[in-house]
């Protein structure tokens, strides 16, 4: 392949390709980056530039790129089925993953029903708790509202979309939307608490979300016995910048909920697999979810792969003679892709042969202190840490800010991209406390240089 | 690893998994059937009984499964980059992979974004549809309604199942989807046009779709300026039990809704990539929609991917300065998987090197003249093909008759698939004419002993 160079290759993608999430003029006159190859924490362009991947390439990839291991599941599930629909057949990677998902998940959540991406798993969520309340008790009018957090983000379908409370991502489809019904989450890493707030153990306090807390109750005494289900991201609203919240609210939020008969929907389609510091965030929060979406780093960003897992009691209420009309007849093509379950399989021995929960405790202290550093800097704001993310916001009027780091930063080998004026790392687990330090420093000389 | 029979995979199957598209109930006296490998056209299970998939993995596979050329441009891709993010960032397959597309389809059809799986893509054409209207003419109201053929399906995600119009999938959704405008499709293999109709090219006549053409025009002249976009399925429905329907009346339909400023969205997910003869379905309609979504093919049944295709002019609508808030800010984690994209990219490698389209023609002709033989038996109705889809409906009371069909298919080697009381044949086009031979006489003689 002569001429190959970063030049040519991003003339070619701009004539033909539109990205995700991207004002395409932007990059009149900054390039497209084509990436030819990656190891590791390293991606490597056409040019012969390498970037550490400090976002996990949107929060999906656990233990570097081109991991050997889950190469070499993929290349063995290769030769023997590549995929065959889920209906009616099976096969043993999405057995042995189903088995190994619920053995690492309180009793409670016991079935598994595959989609292909994060927004898929939510919309799987949002129609099996309204249908769940349909096949009980099939009263008119039926529940057909969804309670959200303000400040959410669940995906970009519609369903996904209208539980979710970026203004960024939905304000204009507002109109082709399902209406939704929110309660503020509480704001504690908002900077009037004081420095000294740095991650989710410190949050306890009542003080912190008794507002909140009241505002959920007068929701519920109006509204109570319409609404089907309650979604929220548990600990971390990941692109709701980063903001970190109690878990405490999150027990006494859906406990209330749970008096009116609603259904819990956890979205840890970002926090989950050790992001938030435990495997699963619920673990932390103390409470068991009706339904648990995960997708991201279930494949260690390698394969689009998403799950909801549920209960036994939300399987049986549709569970009934094919004639009742009570089955959930969701299905995508590819779901239970048996490649994609490979990899999951693969992410799994890793955790389970690496301990890498335990090992991930250590290496998050360790950025984390290398973090605090960057508190020093004046423009830096709500500095925090939860698990395997580590954020704060820069207090600047520059209006994209954000977009002037990300820039700063690929020229200095760094692939960070800020959400508005919140930076966050948020690196792939096997990252070296030496990577994370030059990371750290790149990012203080940048900030240094930018906004002084 | 011993003792992995059927029995007791699909024992280990139940307890954990939830099925797509599936009353569970069924499997109490039906067992899951755990596939171990698969090649060509042969699935294999656990007992060491093969199938020959008949409906190519619900109509994703074209070329085989595990085929040697598309393990072998994955295990590749693999060894380079499995996944970054394609936000500000691109690989060599994508970039590929959409100018090739690009240059298979018409000029207006020149800009490609990506998704998972078919829904997203149509979640994503119903968004850019509407948000085009918006950038362009910023109404009050907008156009916010969307017109659809009934009978159609378009997927399950809130907004895609809003749009289709199969009962089974949406009725007990109402409450919680968009309401949707449907004209109705011209139905003429009703078996009430006589037996001689068997295939697209026969119906051109007018007659067979002046009514639906009328009811267009009412709903027009009442909805016309209230409508962002018309999406259908061009030449069969395919989940709409196999129905094919004129090409003139897709013709004249799009061309009166584009006397409205209605946009049309062609959904070839299913007829794609060479299922309906020709490469895309539009060659034949002769009509260039503004958006293409194309899916389930695109990787030759190995991994989830979608795209939505679309043209110059609709991409400038969206391309302004950023802070004009024009931006398509919709994405999927997994976008532009560098995995799945090699698999299309060595997909279109065996149709531009093996002349696939030509051969089909001979393929699908030999194949109708098997399938033909059915149409003696008192119970196979409406018989008809189009491309690589070969359907009847059988003539039976009995309640689930496709069911019957499925499992006694199943006891003799074939994993055909019947939707409802339509009993359809979609094999990967790398059938034999012998293998073909085997499934309609296999078929036959399940239809005469269970129908006789
Ligand atoms: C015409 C059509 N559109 C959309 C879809 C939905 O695609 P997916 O199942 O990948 O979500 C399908 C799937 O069968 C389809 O046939
Ligand atoms: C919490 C959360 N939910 C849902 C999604 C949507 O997942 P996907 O992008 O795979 O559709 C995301 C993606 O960023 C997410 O962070």
């Amino acid at each position: 392949m002569p001429n190959l160079s970063n030049h040519t290759l991003s003339a070619l993608d701009l004539a033909h390709i539109w990205h995700p999430c991207t004002q395409m003029k932007d990059h009149e006159d900054f390039p497209i980056v084509p990436i030819k190859s990656a190891k590791g924490v390293y991606l490597y362009d056409f040019d012969g530039s390498s970037y550490i991947d400090c976002i996990s390439s949107w929060w999906v990839n656990l233990f570097g790129h081109c991991n050997a291991a889950i190469n070499a599941a993929i290349t063995n599930q290769l030769n023997e089925l590549e995929h065959i629909l889920l209906a009616g057949f099976s096969h043993k990677p999405i057995i042995d993953l189903s088995q190994r998902l619920c053995a690492l998940l309180p009793r409670p959540l016991n079935k598994c029903f595959y989609a292909d991406n994060g927004s898929s798993a939510i919309e799987i969520a949002l129609k099996m708790s309204f249908h769940y309340h349909h096949n009980l008790h099939r009263k008119s009018p039926p529940r057909s509202k969804f309670l959200a957090l303000s400040n959410a983000y669940h995906g970009e379908t519609i369903g996904a979309l209208s539980v979710g409370d970026l203004g960024l991502y939905k304000h204009t489809y507002a109109p082709i939307l399902l209406s939704c019904l929110s309660v503020p989450v509480p704001n504690v890493f908002d900077g009037t608490k004081g420095a000294s707030l740095h991650a989710p153990a410190e949050l306890e306090d009542e003080s912190y979300y008794e507002r909140e807390l009241h505002a959920l109750e007068s929701i519920l005494s109006r509204y109570g016995e319409e609404i089907c289900a309650f979604i929220l991201e548990p600990l971390v609203q990941c692109a709701g910048n980063m903001h970190i919240y109690p878990k405490a609210f999150i027990k006494k939020a859906c406990e209330l909920c749970r008096s009116y008969g609603i259904l819990i929907i956890f979205d840890e389609i970002a926090v989950g697999f050790g992001r938030s510091g435990s495997m699963f965030a619920l673990e932390q929060c103390r409470i068991t979810p009706d339904f648990l979406c995960l997708s991201k780093g279930i494949t260690g960003g390698y394969l689009p792969l998403s799950v909801v897992i549920t209960s036994d009691e939300i399987y049986q209420a549709f569970y009934a003679p094919y004639e009742s009309g009570k089955a959930f007849l969701h299905s995508h093509s590819y779901t239970g892709n048996a490649l994609a379950c490979a990899a999951a399989n693969a992410v799994l021995d890793i955790f389970a042969t690496q301990n890498i929960i335990e090992q991930n405790r250590a290496l998050s202290r360790a950025i984390f202190a290398l973090w605090q550093e960057l508190e020093e800097l004046n423009i830096v704001k709500n500095l925090r840490h939860c698990g395997m993310i580590f954020a704060f916001e820069i207090d600047s009027s520059t209006p994209r800010a954000g977009v002037e780091i990300f820039r700063a930063a690929l020229a200095k080998g760094l692939l960070l991209r800020p959400l508005g004026h919140t930076i966050y790392f948020m690196p792939p687990y096997i990252i070296t406390i030496e990577e994370a330090r030059f990371v750290v420093q790149t990012l203080k000389e940048i900030l240094q240089a930018h906004f002084a």
